[in-house]
């Protein structure tokens, strides 16, 4: 028989915090919590294994799962001495979702659930508080309503509206017990008329219908985007938390909060959160009311008037303070806490490793080495190597002149500039013609996921720190201000005011998510500081890294910038996008246009100094240090103007005629340039070219070796090679053009020749083509899209799509897909080193800086990643991991 | 040490005919001839491995080959009884090149070597005929001249013309003795201003001076053109034949000739050839001399008056009929042999295996297996598949109407019609432009080559059966007319004169290569009979192969057509075809451009009746044989207009506004449409499309097996997976559909679903897919594009350039890449048979219909090849030849 149900309350549990996968998060912490003797209210979890058992058999569940559903609400009655269903003094439950990874506000909830026409009753007389007993009831009909009826919550909403309008009241806390009685006959009535049916009366088929709805929920549309977004198989399924109903909205002696052990944004090593008197917890993370400050010296820092909890609960205070630390060192580890006071009882419903900002990560990380909790490997392997990414950008310039129109809480870090949006379909608009949104909403929820991702900063005017805008876009390192009281937003008139000032949506303005500033217009940025935390991490993670990081650079600037983050080297440095400059492009077009190798040797003589002097900047930047260059690799076309207008242009700059230019714009236009006359193809049939480039790269090696009196390492790359006769025939225009230079300057450059893996038959030829190269650098972008048989360019809609149905878990462009493009990257190490064995391996695709992708290398036995400058920090960090994680 | 010479003749050799790669087919069957003891004049072979040494070492000889030069030289000397540079009585020799394969005039051949000022008069008084000994002299310095000392022979014969001028005389047999003198002073005079080098007296350097001019022929432009073209590596080098002259032109009791032993263009067992009384070999082949017949009989039949070698020198003639007979008995293969009389003697000159057109190669075949030489097995191999091709087109219908405007020879056999061109340059043109042309030459030379591959069809001037053009025409398959004596052209006018009627350039004519006529403009013409000697090789090969034959076939012509061809069934129906009938790319469009899937569907609604019908008819056509329908594969946008005037024309027959056609057009437009939006990704993002199209599938099979009362065995197939989930995805869709037919109807359809391997990553992925998939059909025009990252549609012009250069052997989309995409396909079926080892395989890309893939197929295990309808022959024979081959 599979145990489908586990027990856990009164300092015993059936499961441990080390059963998320089968518990979900919150089921196994809660199990773990109540092991420890912590107060947890009695329940039980339905496994994630009942989820997909669910799916499995098209939304049904096991035979044997209701006997242990039966058996394990019985143990709840008796810790509680409470009885579901009891007209007396009933037993109430939350339903709540868990997944093994944290989803927040993704999946449903039902609270207060076991209430009906007598229970409600009952629990009218035994907490003395009619008022709170169908305020309960009125919550729980709607509540389930929208969650398993199917029924919108709005229309809930309008007949409480309608009433307060008729009673000329304003607040749902003016309503009575009376009122919400007759509110209560209303909201049944309203399901009667819609469905045909009676709300349910009986407690079972309350609780199994919100079972059903809550596994129902992982697979909306919500909780897929958030999975998808965040790598989450739909496989894991979720678990169903079921257990006893605490309250904190019983009166003033109750209240409900949620804390972090250390401080989420900054990872200072001070207790903070948040609580509200007389609430139930959703009221705190909805951020309908501002909440209070938990201890004394948050609430002086934040200058608020109403008191902390330390002050106006100290015993429940005390006890939080001493759960907290016990958290933490059984953890080893920032915990985020939920908890409830019910009649200055207090009560943990939660419990889980916290999301913090990247900066406060590495404080935090930094911190438990120093104070013995952790080692350093375990500090390095605590960071996210993507979310890294969010500390490596600019901010905001402190001297740039500014004109602050407003502020709100600091939610998460960072800064962001952008057209107003006031709704997520126009942030996905802006976003997808090109340009920057800053989503501006009141509050934000989870159907504004989409909206949140595509903006660049969130600003809300309504919510705290822990306001689902602040929690998500902490998790997504989008930069946030939240809580922005100050801040009117007309929908209507589609614009925001800001202390009397008005802008309309369009207009630009900037956020700081690290003091919660509100700009009008464009501030200038800095550059990030590399120091303290960041720094020490980095030096823990170099110790513990096999591989080398290097860089794909084309500048001097990215050069520099990626030498600053680390970078040991440059991996890829494509030589086209030099050609781009207004002044080259015109010599570029010259070269193209010529009709005989003569003419196009004359424009390259030309472009022949400019390149140079590129290479000899990039060579001094980097001295010491290998530098990888490719050949020309796009196909000419991409050169030439195409439109008749640009043609003309064109055509008068370069003095020819416009004729001449169309036919060689026509004859060079390709149905496929991804599988064009590009790459090594171009070399073969214009060697004026790699030999151009080559004497470029001798003559500028040797410049910047005399300059810099270091060792100058150029490794000359050679793209879209598929056979070894290939690379031979450009090899030999290469080392032609080499000997050549150099035997004119007398001095000899170690210059190496390699190529780049990029096409299924190179990895498939890597036997081969090894005999003749010193390196390969695996271009995953293009052995993915040749794999695959898809064009990156054409891909988003259906990519999209495959993603949503589960066809695809990871988009393969972002993140290596093992089993095709990593097979053939396996292929060619081993058969390339089988026949060189000390054959320099590396990658330069855009996968060089994903971190999953960097494990794979690392694991395939590649020398080193490239990839871009600000990625060089985040594939240090990943490498370290790998090298961590493979021992 | 290296053995680099062998000797022949006076009834022995050093060489057998064994030894081809070594000595070149010229060498090896001289050496043969001679131990057969055969009059071959004695001489010997520079093998094909001084050749390769001679380039392996930047083109000079290795040290030991001067001293067996010099003892070869010796051995010839004795068996003549002449000394090589004897001022008394010269021994001349030839050479000539020989390669492995047979290239016909394709290399450079240096006559009458060993002549100078000194032994031009010992053979003037040996032979007692100065005016012969001068006319070799001056042919000699000629052709020396031009092959190496790189003079242009035009100089040359302008020398001679000028002199005709001056004595008012018009043939060269009209000049005498002594204006032979006078034209070699004027010819060596020639030399020495234009090289400052007097012509070589020393016959030691003429003699290596030819040789290397010959092995460097191996390496000129024509050469390379003529490999390519028959698949011939550069390595493997040709050999150099040295062998003592003889004269055929030493009076009227001297001759020349070339014949075969069995006639070359329809099989037929009858001593066939040609020849010229006091002549050199190279007056017969290049046609300059309209040449006699042979036999008495051919005489006859070709109404000749001039004396037939069995009249003019009956003892030689009974001479060489004895050899013919015992050369075909000891080769058991029809001989294409040259032969020279000197002063009544017979000398061989050369046999080998001669070429024939398919008519004559299928006669010959069946015959010698009547007549007990060869096996069936062996007169299947006999035949080159790729061949039939010739048999299998259409022939001028005898019934249609035609203006006769002149006719020739019948060179080489099938109909061709086409535009007029003068020159090569010409014809390349008009097939550049996809129209055909007929090159019209007066004769064709090997600097022809390209026009003539370029031409649909040759007609000459001059020539007769065996000249030049008319031995390449039947090489390559082309129709060709010779000899077409009353034909004139003009190429100042640029007009041809055909009997008083004249055409200029670019007019339309046909010619019929069987029968020798030229017809004005273009004929009908009929299918070819497929009886006879073809049926019974056919009938060989089907005994001997294990593979299936399928075809590619979207229309019932075409299905009938392959399954008359002997096609098993259909490989590989392409939908999509179906759709761009005019009235049904209206209604292709209009659910294309649909906004929502109800829109889609009604305009699918109106499709399906339509494809039902297609598939009817090629199930009734195919009844009991299996047809493999794949599901709609290319991008959406090859359905919709993109010209802004096409679109605002298909706009209004659609009855939409222009912009959102237009709207859509821009969507849908893809940068890479190969890799885009298409195959599997269309089914899944539209899930209506497969639900269409398997109703009409499994519609149309249950009417056609109602209609036949046979079995009806369609297989649906999935193009562009890469994963099994995409293959999931989509059998859902058809699965779905096809229960819902089959239980509306009552009828249950053994359909079966499988897939398209033609990715990299299907391949690799096979086993997951294997486990979906009832069978594979290797897509390998796609799966070569992906493996190369190579644009079919874009490589033209570089992999052209790939094969000139010898980057590439073999262009992949023509012969299967077996070491790339072939190791992909091994992988698949490896992986495929590993999951489910009674898998369908088969293979429908355009290599099922070229021998050389066919082969590898067979090799692979794959149980079928789907062809194109007139490759279906073509793929039963090379599906035989692999089996016995393997065997």
């Amino acid at each position: 028989m599979t145990k489908w149900v586990y027990t856990f309350g009164n300092g015993t549990a059936e499961g441990t915090a080390a059963m998320k996968n089968l518990l979900g998060g919150k089921g196994a912490n809660l199990a773990e919590m109540s092991s420890l003797g912590l107060p947890v209210p009695p329940g039980f979890t339905l496994s994630t294994e009942v989820c997909n058992a669910y799916y499995d058999s098209g939304k049904s569940y096991p035979d044997d799962l209701k006997g242990q559903v039966d058996d394990a609400v019985a143990y709840v009655e008796t810790v509680t001495n409470k009885k579901f269903g009891d007209p007396q003094d009933p037993l109430l439950v939350s339903v709540r979702s868990g997944a093994r990874a944290s989803m927040p506000g993704m999946m449903d909830t039902v609270l207060n659930l076991g209430l009906n026409d007598e229970t409600v009753e009952g629990l009218a007389k035994a907490t003395n508080n009619p008022r709170f007993a169908y305020d309960s009831y009125r919550r729980f009909i709607a509540m389930y309503s929208d969650v398993v009826l199917g029924l919108d919550h709005h229309d809930f909403e309008s007949i409480i509206d309608d009433h307060k309008d008729k009673l000329d009241l304003y607040e749902d806390t003016e309503l009575t017990a009376d009122h919400w009685k007759v509110i209560v006959e209303e909201f049944k009535a309203f399901v009667v008329d819609n469905l045909d049916e009676p709300f349910p009366q009986d407690v079972k088929d309350q609780l199994w219908g919100a079972a059903g709805a809550v596994f129902s929920s992982w697979m909306n549309a919500r909780a897929i985007t958030y999975r998808a977004l965040h790598d989450i198989p739909a496989s894991w399924g979720t678990a169903v938390n079921i257990q006893a109903m605490v309250f904190g909205n019983l009166g003033e002696d109750s209240a409900t909060g949620v804390a972090f052990t250390r401080n989420p944004s900054t990872g200072e090593n001070s207790f903070y959160g948040e609580f509200l008197i007389n609430a139930q917890g959703e009221d705190v993370v909805a951020g309908i009311r501002t909440p209070q400050n938990i201890t004394e010296a948050a609430r002086i820092e934040a200058g608020s008037d109403k008191p902390s909890l330390e002050n106006a609960m100290p015993e429940a205070y005390a006890e939080l303070q001493k759960i907290y630390l016990i958290l933490e060192k059984h953890y080893k580890d920032m915990q985020d806490i939920e908890f409830t006071i019910e009649r200055n009882k207090l009560w943990m419903l939660q419990t889980r490793n916290g999301k913090r900002t990247t900066k406060a990560a590495l404080k935090i990380a930094v911190d438990m080495v120093a104070e013995d909790l952790i080692t350093k490997q375990e500090a390095v392997m605590r960071i996210d190597p993507a979310a890294l990414d969010q500390l490596l950008h600019p901010t905001l310039d402190p001297n740039a002149p500014r004109q602050i129109i407003g502020s709100g809480l600091p939610a998460s870090p960072g800064a962001a500039c952008g057209e107003i949006a006031l709704t997520s379909e126009e942030a996905e608009r802006i976003s997808q013609a090109g340009r920057t949104a800053i989503l501006v909403r009141v509050e934000t929820s989870p159907e504004d996921i989409n909206g949140m991702i595509a903006a660049a900063g969130i600003l809300t005017a309504r919510g705290g720190m822990t306001s689902h805008a602040a929690v998500v876009a902490r998790g997504m390192g989008r930069p946030c201000v939240s809580g922005a009281g100050a801040l009117k937003i007309d929908m209507v008139g589609q614009t925001i005011n800001a202390n009397g000032l008005s802008l309309k949506v369009g207009d630009i303005i900037t956020i700081d998510g690290s003091t919660g500033e509100i700009i009008k217009g464009e501030v200038a940025t800095i550059q990030p500081e590399l120091s303290g935390d960041f720094a020490q991490i980095m030096e823990w993670a170099d110790e513990a890294r096999h591989m080398r990081i290097r860089t794909n650079a084309d500048t001097p600037r990215d050069a520099k910038t990626a030498r600053e983050f680390g970078a040991e080297g440059i991996g890829l440095c494509r030589t086209e996008h030099m050609f781009f400059d207004e002044e080259r492009i015109t010599v570029m077009r010259e070269m193209i246009i010529a009709q005989n190798g003569d003419d196009r040797r004359k424009a390259l003589a030309k472009l022949l100094p400019m390149q140079k002097s590129d290479f000899a900047a990039l060579f001094e930047i980097m001295s010491g240090l290998p530098v990888t260059i490719r050949l020309l690799d796009p196909p000419l076309h991409e050169f030439l103007p195409h439109g008749e207008n640009e043609m003309v242009e064109v055509a008068k700059a370069m003095d020819v005629n416009v004729s001449t230019l169309r036919e060689r714009v026509i004859a060079l236009t390709e149905a496929n340039p991804m599988l064009g006359h590009r790459g090594c193809r171009l070399a073969i049939s214009y060697p004026e070219i790699p030999a151009m480039q080559t004497r470029a790269i001798i003559e500028a090696a040797i410049e910047a070796a005399e300059k810099t009196g270091e060792k100058v390492i150029p490794e000359i790359m050679v793209p879209l090679v598929s056979s070894k006769a290939e690379l031979d025939a450009v090899k030999a225009h290469i080392n032609a053009a080499a000997k050549d230079v150099m035997e004119k300057a007398g001095i000899l450059i170690d210059y190496t020749v390699g190529t780049m893996i990029e096409l299924p038959r190179a990895a498939l030829r890597a036997a081969d083509i090894a005999q003749s190269a010193d390196f390969f650098s695996f271009g995953t972008n293009d052995l993915t899209q040749t794999t695959f048989g898809i064009s990156r360019d054409d891909s988003a809609g259906f990519l999209e799509n495959y993603q949503k149905l589960g066809v695809l878990e990871h988009d393969p462009f972002q993140t290596i897909d093992v089993d095709g493009v990593g097979e053939l990257v396996e292929i060619a190490v081993q058969r390339g080193k089988g026949v060189k064995p000390d054959i320099k391996l590396g990658i330069c695709g855009e996968h060089g800086g994903d971190p999953k992708s960097v494990d794979f290398c690392h694991k395939t036995g590649l020398d080193y990643v490239s990839c871009s400058p600000f990625r060089v920090p985040i594939a240090r960090l990943a490498a370290a991991q790998a090298s961590i994680h493979q021992k």
